[in-house]
C-alpha cells in the first residue's frame, strides 16, 4: 500500500533533483563572475594612490560583475517562479533546460570578455565584445522563453493547468520575450548609430515591463467590471 | 511509533544526500569547462577585426566546450534516470559512484587538453590529446555501465525489481555499453586510418542508439503479438 | 483532496530551493578563498629552507583565508538561523537575499586584495586594501541586518510571529547591527590613528556580543522576577 | 494542530540544510583538485612524443589528484555515515563542522603544493611539502574524530542513543583515530629514516582497519557465545 506513495515521492524527488542541479549551475556561474576580477598588481613604488588607481581601472569589471550578477539573478528568480508551476518532467525538458543552462554557464566568459574591453568599447566604438555579450544573453533569454512555451504546452502535461491562470501564462511568456528582444535591439543601435548610446538600451527593460504590468492590470480590471 | 517512519525518512534522506552530492559534482565539472576558455588578449592595435580573429582562434575551444557539455549533460541525465530506480544504498555503491565521478571531474582537464591542441590534431595528425580525451570519456562510460550492472544486480538489493521491467534493465545496460564502445573505436581509426575521420565516429552514437531503440520496439511488439 | 497538501509542499520546496541556492553560493564563495593562495614557486636551488621561506611569505594569505572563512562561516550560520524562522517568501525577499549574496561573492576578491597587500598595509600604513575589505564586509553586514528587518516585519508575513519571541527578534537585530558597526569603526582608527591598531578592532566583536548576551540574560531574569 | 508537525519538519530541514551545505563544500573541494593540473604547454615543434612527455611530467599531479580524491572521498563517506545517526543540531556542532570543512577546503592547496614538488621530494629528500600535506590531512582527521566524540556524547543530545550500539560508536571512534595517527607517523619516518619509505606508510591504513574489523568481529562473536 505504501508503494504508490513511495513512487509519487520518488517522482517528486526526481523533479527536485533536476531543479536543484539547475540551481547549483546557477550558483556556480554567478560566483565564477568574481574570478574574472583579478587582484591588481602594482608596478612601481607601492602606495595608496597607486592602489586606488589600480582599483579605478577595475571599475568596468566591477560594473560588469554587478550587471551580469543582476541578469543571472533575474533568470534564476524566473526559473524559480517557472518551476514553481511544474509538477512533472520528461527527458526533453531535461535537455531544453540543459541548453538554457549552457548559455548561463557561458555568461562568465562573455562578461569577462566584454568587461575587459569595456573602455575600448566606448572610446574606439568597438562592437565585437558587446555583440558577443548581447548574443549570449539573448540566447539565454530565448531559451528561457522556449522553456515557458514548453512547460505551459498542455500536450506536454508538465503543469497542473487547472491551477494556473491563462492570463498568468500569457504574461510570463510576453515578459520572457520582451527581455531578449530589447536586449537584441542594442545591436542595430551599436552598429548603425552609436555604441555608447546602445549600452543604455537595456535600461528600457524595467520601464517596458512596468508599462506592461500596468497595462495587464487595467485589462484585468476592465474584464472584471464587464463581467 | 514514529520511529520506524523517522528511520525510513532518514534512510531516504541519506540516499538523497548521496545523489545530491553527485549532482553538485556534475554541476561543478560542467561549469568548470568554461574556465578553460580564457578571455582573448590582443597584441597590437585594438580593433574589431583583431578581436574577431582572436575569437576565431577560440572556435575549437567553444566546440570542445559544447561537445563536452553535451556529453557530461548526457551522463547526468543517465545518472538521473538510473537513480530514479534506486531505493537503497550501501558503502560499495558510494565508492563505485565516487570512481564514476572521478572521471567526470577529470573531463574539464581532458577537454582543455584536447581543445588546446585541436587544430594541431587535424593538421599534424596528432594522436595524444585525442587519445587522452577518448580514454577519459570511455572510463566514465564503463564506470556508468558498471553502475548499471551493480544497481540492477538483485543480490545487492538496491532497486525494487518488482517495479522495473527486465527489458528496461537490459536496454539501459546495452545503451550504457554502446556509448563507450563506439567512442573507443575512434582510437584504431585515428591510429591506423586518419585522425580527421576518427573524430566523426562519435556521430554514430545517436544513430546506433536510435537503431537499437527501433529494434527493441519491434521485438516488444512481436512478443506482445505472440502472446 | 491532495491538491492543497501538494500546493503546500510545493510552496515549501520553493522556499527550500531558494535557501539551498543561497547555501550553494556560500559554499562556493567560502571554497574559492583557497584559490587565491597560489602554490609557491621557488627560484634558485630547491631546498627545504627555501620552501619553508616561501610558505612564510604566504602567512598573511593563510591568515586572511582563515579570518574570511570564519566571517563567511559566521554569516552562513546567521543565515541558517534566520531562515529557520522563515515560512514564506516573496519576490522582494529573493532580491534582498541576492544583494546580500552579492557581497558574499565579492569577499574572495576583497580577501585576496587585502591579503596580497597585508604586509605593506602594516609596514607602509597602506589604507586602500583594508578599506575595501572593511567596506565589503560591512555591506554584507548591513544587508544581513536589512534581511532581519525585512523578514521580521509583520507586514511582510514571512515568519510565524506567534512562534518567535519579540525579545529574540530584537536581540538578533541588535547583534546584526553590532558586527558591521564595530567593523566599520576600524576605518577612522586606521585613517586617523594607526593601521596596525585598527586591524585588532574586530576582536571587540566577540567581546561586545558576549557583553550584550549577559546584559539580555540579566534583563530577562529581572523581567521574570518582577512578574 | 499542524504546527508541531511543521516545526518538526522545519527542524529536520534545518539539519538537512546544514548537511547539504557540507556536501557542497566537499563537492567543490574535490572538484577543485583538477584545477591544479594545468594543461601542458609545449615549447618547440609540436609532436605526439613531446605531448606524451609533457603528460609524463604530470604523472605526480595525476597521482596526487587520485590519492587526494580518494582521501576526501573517504571523509565524505564517513561524514555521510556519521550524520546518518544525527537527529539534532546546535550552534556548536555547526562550528565544529565548519572547522572540519576548513581543513577539507585547504586540501586542494596542500595537494597542489605536494604534487608540485613530489619529484623533488623523492630525489632530494625534501620534507616541507610532505609535512604540510600530512599536517593538513591529519588536522582534518582529528577534527573528524572530534566530530564523532561530540555527536556521540549523550550530553549533547544529537543522536538517538537507543538506536545506535555502543559497539558501533566505539568502532567508529577508533577508526577515526587510526587514520590520522598512522598518517602522522609518516613524519618521523620521513625526518629520521627516509622520505621515500615514509610515503608508503599510509598503505598501512587499510591493512590496520581490516585487522581491527576482524578483531571486533571475533570479539563480538565471543560475547555472543558467552551469553
Amino acid at each position: 500500500m505504501s508503494t504508490p506513495l513511495h513512487n509519487e515521492l520518488k517522482k517528486e524527488f526526481q523533479l527536485e533533483r533536476f531543479i536543484l542541479f539547475s540551481d547549483a549551475v546557477f550558483a556556480i556561474a554567478i560566483t565564477l563572475l568574481v574570478i574574472e576580477i583579478k587582484i591588481p598588481e602594482v608596478h612601481g613604488k607601492l602606495s595608496d594612490a597607486l592602489l586606488l588607481q589600480s582599483l579605478k581601472h577595475l571599475i568596468p569589471k566591477f560594473m560588469g560583475f554587478f550587471i551580469t550578477f543582476m541578469l543571472i539573478g533575474m533568470y534564476w528568480t524566473v526559473h524559480h517562479r517557472m518551476f514553481g508551476f511544474v509538477i512533472n518532467y520528461n527527458r526533453r525538458l531535461l535537455w531544453i533546460n540543459l541548453f538554457f543552462l549552457f548559455f548561463i554557464i557561458l555568461m562568465p566568459f562573455s562578461n569577462g570578455f566584454y568587461s575587459e574591453y569595456a573602455n575600448a568599447t566606448f572610446l574606439q566604438q568597438l562592437k565585437v565584445p558587446l555583440t558577443f555579450y548581447v548574443l549570449n544573453f539573448c540566447a539565454a533569454g530565448f531559451m528561457n522563453f522556449f522553456l515557458w512555451m514548453y512547460i505551459t504546452n498542455p500536450k506536454n502535461n508538465l503543469i497542473d493547468v487547472s491551477h494556473i491562470k491563462v492570463q498568468t501564462i500569457r504574461e510570463a511568456k510576453t515578459r520572457a520575450l520582451i527581455v531578449p528582444v530589447i536586449f537584441l535591439s542594442t545591436l542595430p543601435v551599436a552598429y548603425f548609430v552609436d555604441v555608447q548610446l546602445a549600452v543604455y538600451i537595456p535600461l528600457l527593460i524595467p520601464i517596458t515591463l512596468r508599462f506592461f504590468k500596468r497595462h495587464w492590470k487595467n485589462e484585468n480590471a476592465k474584464k472584471l467590471s464587464t463581467t
